[in-house]
């Protein structure tokens, strides 16, 4: 707490110390003089209770507990678990045990292994059973400019669970996009209401751990909770607009889809690229996952033909520009009429070169800045979706510089609003993702509510 | 050619120069005194015929093509590389039209954009319809460690095809893996046939684009080839043991596999993290693509439990040991016990931080070299498959450094023969891959042959 700059006052309690880390240190919560908002209980399972009946004593609020070793483990941790339910119900909230607490940045507030997280704030939020993905979430996040407004690393749920979480960030001005790691949930009928409610207004992005028979075996040695049947969850994602993903990649793509891409509507996309083989692979990774690539217009197809060149491209939707180096104009002629007479939802741009990738490309380098900016500027004068994908290309421990360079123009992409992706498939997925969660809200709102 | 450093003779052909690059250039093919073994022809379309007749004429026994503007086209360019294919039955042998080349370090040959390409061979051969793969295969794979006995990025296939390459890659003893991007066949039973042969002695991975509707109108426009149907192909896959991958990514996982895992033959597996959500994860991630994280005997089970902390942990496969920062010997037991007690097939290890992959982890550092030799080291004694998992945590152009000392741990781990993969679900599909190809050619084969 103290290197991640919380700036309110730390009480240590601890009954061996006088001073922790320069800090005047209590022998007992009880101590303390100055009223206490909040207390993080690290202490061994079997003093916890007793810690906590202290906190509630002294007129904390809420506490987190980390430690480990309730009802995950065995009878005795179950019992213990349930002395923690008792205490709770007499007037404080306790978020965990078994967990890694809480990440709010606007507070100053780190959950445990989270003192380099960023300390600005954002549209997200990420209410995970598990601590181990409260840790990479945000840290792979921050790196793709995905900001939180709070994380919560919630554990075995005993009091605060999932469902208060939902209900906390439907009203939390902070939060627009709602994302979470769940095994199993305390109450199944509350929760998919609640789902279908914050739905409505906000995305719901859920990675539902456990669903397969080891997965569910897992899940009950981990947080001590039930798995539940894929096919309830099936019908539990069917039935309202959250967001089924299966990974952390697919989270975080999801997620920035939502970011820099709502409200985007529609399955017709447009991938455009700089090889042919390139725009097959991406006609089939866009239809696998529910997107279309329809066939353009005669007339789109003339003007298109007239701008790249005529051997060894395609202009029937994909396009292929014929090279990973177009010149900037005929990129952007292309970007701009498949747009403005393509009658698709949002662009994919695969292959091309936007960074120098290996050594042999430096003498491709000449109008790199220039055609870096294509996207950026069609984006801004059209107002409709642009994606870009920049693959990975340099991989070995000896091409880090070209590394580098990427990761450079994915920032700048990801700062103009244009979302980038590692790979085409990817991509398309993030896409389906946002698609269907408008298709299904349009669905389930009456019908005098729903849109085309 | 002359930058790769091909170390034979090379004779430029052009009607209006006399010097190209420092070498002596002739006006026509027939001027040059000497055999010649190779042509490489780069003129136009309309041009290409003659040249090729020109080539046959001086005795030069194979071309490669790489001038776009034939059948994928036109009418016109279809009617050029019908007489493409007469001269070939005279007795000269065409790769291309409309394709990238012959990649052949041991040759000292590349395909057009390779010249950065290694100049080491290797035991995998690529041949691709798509001269863009062509380029991106070998130069991703190179940062994973493999190396290549020949690519043929062979475009239109007007005379040399898949079917023929085959043939050549099931004797050729320089290769051991063989792996294609194809779109469409020319001759539907001798492909197939082949694929069966062949596949009982190399493995044949391949990616097969323009299985779906716009995928397939794609392929039309790209090599002018027919894409076939999904269904016709699914049997292929079926009844040969092909490997059927859907993107580069995965035709990389794969041979990574191959390479470092044959004859690996199971679908039992043991993933070990540090990290309960992780664990869950691993399992979903294995059972979605057939894997089986099998209950380990009470026995192993309470073994491993004396070697990992008593909370927060799990022993009954998959294995969590609690933190991403295992004591060495901690994880070696844990390693050592699974493999030989555990009846696995493999061990996956995930969620390990085997680098210092954010600023808060430094103090973590003082056993890294240790922990990180440790798979090598129980691999290297018990001779069964490890699997690392390393993915890119730190994901910002400010987050370099720390991705510099990921690469470094992978490409160590992969001069140790241990396959790394990005994410848990690309190893294990790697691995069902794998298992799938030994299953297949065990059922295929006649049943006194078949064994366990």
């Amino acid at each position: 707490m103290l290197s991640f700059g919380y700036a309110g006052k730390t009480y240590p309690v601890n009954p061996r110390e006088s001073q922790i880390l320069g800090l005047k240190t209590y022998s007992r919560v009880g101590d303390i003089t100055e009223p206490v908002d909040f207390a993080s209980i690290t202490v061994p399972a079997q003093a916890v209770p007793e810690i906590v009946e202290e906190c509630l004593a002294k007129g904390i609020k809420a506490v987190q507990v980390l430690t480990a070793g309730f009802r995950e483990i065995s009878e005795e941790g179950q019992k213990l678990e349930e002395q923690l339910i008792s205490i709770a119900a007499k007037g404080i909230r306790i978020i965990g045990p078994n967990c890694f607490g809480v990440y709010c940045p606007a507070g100053g507030q780190t959950i445990l292994p989270g003192e380099d997280f960023p300390r600005e704030s954002g549209p997200v939020a990420f209410i995970s059973q598990s601590g181990g993905y409260a840790v990479r979430v945000p840290r792979q996040a921050s790196g793709w400019g995905i900001r939180f407004s709070k994380v919560v690393s919630y554990g075995n749920a005993c009091d605060v669970n999932e469902c208060d979480l939902l209900e906390y960030l439907r009203e939390d001005a902070e939060t627009r996009v709602i994302t979470g790691y769940i095994e199993g949930v305390k109450d199944g009928p509350r929760f998919f209401k609640l789902l279908q409610e914050v739905s409505k207004t906000k995305p719901v992005i859920l990675w539902k751990g456990g669903l397969t028979h080891s997965g569910a075996r897992a899940v009950h040695s981990h947080t001590g909770s039930l798995g539940g049947e894929e096919a309830v969850w099936d019908a539990v994602f069917k039935q309202s607009s959250a967001i089924r993903v299966n990974s952390l990649e697919e989270l975080l793509d999801t997620t920035l889809a939502f970011l820099h891409l709502a409200p985007y509507r529609g399955r017709k996309v447009c991938p455009v690229g700089g090889g042919g083989g390139i725009t097959v692979a991406a006609s089939d990774a866009c239809e696998r996952v529910g997107l279309s690539v329809p066939l353009f217009p005669t007339q789109l197809q003339k003007k298109l033909a007239s701008m790249v060149p005529p051997a060894g491209t395609s202009v029937r939707n994909p396009v292929d520009v014929g090279s990973p180096f177009p010149l900037p104009a005929a990129l952007r002629g292309v970007l701009e009429a498949v747009l403005t007479e393509g009658g698709v939802d949002a662009i994919i741009v695969d292959e091309i070169e936007m960074s120098i990738s290996t050594p042999s490309m430096k003498g491709f380098g000449g109008n790199h800045g220039e055609l870096t900016q294509v996207p950026v500027d069609v984006k801004k004068r059209l107002d409709k979706p642009v994606v870009m994908v920049l693959p990975v290309e340099a991989i070995g421990a000896d091409a880090l510089e070209f590394e580098g360079a990427r990761r450079n123009i994915c920032d700048y992409y990801l700062s103009q609003g244009i979302p980038v992706y590692l790979t085409l498939e990817r991509a398309a997925k993030a896409l389906a993702n946002l698609a269907g969660y408008y298709e299904r809200r349009d669905a389930i709102s009456s019908p005098s509510d729903s849109g085309n």
